[in-house]
């Protein structure tokens, strides 16, 4: 994990007083996805847990839906660095049978998008993509129960402490047990992830689990819980407009401003205790 | 403006106490941009100055420069949702002779990820991409300066307050005057919105102006600032190492941590005063 933070000198100035110090950074560095050698997307990531966000990645693109249909994962010698490994690209070998997702520019624009162009589009190929039914999920969910979830998110995060500068994910039992927490520079690929970790470890669909994110809920991340069969997403901050139709389409229970003894129960009421 | 936020019921839980009420949420739609008749990209943006969107992605792939090489723009009917126009699909149409951006695979992996696969290879591609070169940009910026911009940019904030759910960018002049606030669900588009309005004014390079945004500064958000010639970067939260090393390549002064009257220089502190 030595490379999820990175060092640089920093001109501290604190009413008015000015001082040069060495300051911890989170580190960004970009990584390519590969299926069988072809190049399937690029994202800006935090390096650590690569072939979690590769898994999951495929989770949330629903290529993949269980751990054997990855056969392998490696690092690619990077030949962009004259010939060092930059450990910055991961290719994915399939396993025999396992159809490889479609990488054409169309694909690119309407999946990894997430959308048509018009959200009742986006609705429609959210449907199509999914390859399960979000189950009924915890019932007589406590309240209280979720307005633990930040702290306890809060202080598993160990790279945010030092840098300020990361988003976490952190799935949770339903009792409020922490199975897995990650943390990244971009949102989704924190909860990409969670989700490759559960993946890898035979653990989708994620029936009676509770996401916890750190920032806002946008379109995509509801996205990927419901593909990953998540049926509860909360939120620290606001979800967006179609965050909650999507969530409502879909089934989820999506809680926002989970902040305190308060929180916003925008769909999904039901599974909450009476 | 009025399709930036929309309405939705919510179920508010405050110290045990449920109440159902309507709630203000940021509108999130995802929108295309055609070049020429020609699907380039869909973002998933908040609805509202389009054009300024369209028009500043253009700006930071590198495709236009000048107000003059965009001859047109126009919302395309949308076919998805039946004959109604969606107003989620910009067509952009280039002036004779202003060649339109590469929209290959391997392009939009490369340079919408804005990046090869190392840092190092990335940095290369921006140097390349990057048209002009960073002007000298003001000298001696007052540290008060720059902290007074923080609480500017979120004084003429109108969607976030009734959301609390936007990413904010706002280009000030060196004295601290704001030239241009945009608001959206996506930090990049923010900063698109915000570009895209000063090329349309022919005000591209944006020599001797700070740009400030309301969240963390990314690889990606240096690059745009870079690319629209823009010197100074201000965010209010943590730059990732990789935005702090293109900074440092570009001559950019990137701040962060802007709070109250402290803040951290991580690159160009030339540019302050003494």
């Amino acid at each position: 994990m030595a490379r999820s933070t990175a060092r640089r000198s920093v001109l501290r100035i604190r009413d008015g007083v000015r001082t040069l110090r060495p300051d911890t950074l989170a580190a960004e560095e970009p990584m390519e996805i590969r299926v069988g050698g072809r190049p399937l997307a690029v994202t800006m990531r935090t390096p650590g847990h690569d072939f979690d966000l590769a898994a999951g990645f495929l989770a949330g693109e629903g290529a993949v839906h269980r751990a054997d249909e990855i056969a392998g994962m490696r690092y690619c010698a990077g030949a962009t660095d004259g010939d060092a490994n930059t450990y910055n690209v991961v290719d994915v070998v399939l396993a025999p049978g396992t159809k490889p997702p479609d990488a054409s520019l169309e694909r690119r624009f309407y999946t990894t998008s997430s959308c048509g162009v018009c959200g009742k589009a986006s609705l429609d190929a959210v449907r199509t993509t999914t390859a399960r039914a979000l189950g009924p999920g915890p019932r007589d969910l406590a309240p209280q129960l979720l307005a633990a979830l930040p702290a306890r998110l809060r202080a598993a995060q160990r790279v945010f402490d030092s840098t300020g500068g990361l988003h976490a994910a952190g799935l949770f039992t339903a009792d409020g047990e922490l199975l897995c927490l990650r943390e990244d520079v971009g949102r989704h690929n924190a909860v990409d992830k969670v989700v490759g970790h559960a993946l890898r470890g035979g653990l989708l669909p994620l029936r009676d689990t509770v996401l916890m994110v750190s920032g806002r809920a946008s379109f995509e991340l509801v996205q990927k819980a419901v593909t990953a069969g998540i049926p509860v997403l909360a939120a620290v901050s606001a979800p967006s407009s179609l965050a909650v139709d999507l969530a409502a389409e879909c089934g989820l229970t999506l809680v926002g401003f989970l902040r305190g003894t308060s929180m916003n129960v925008y769909t999904g009421a039901h599974r909450l205790e009476a």
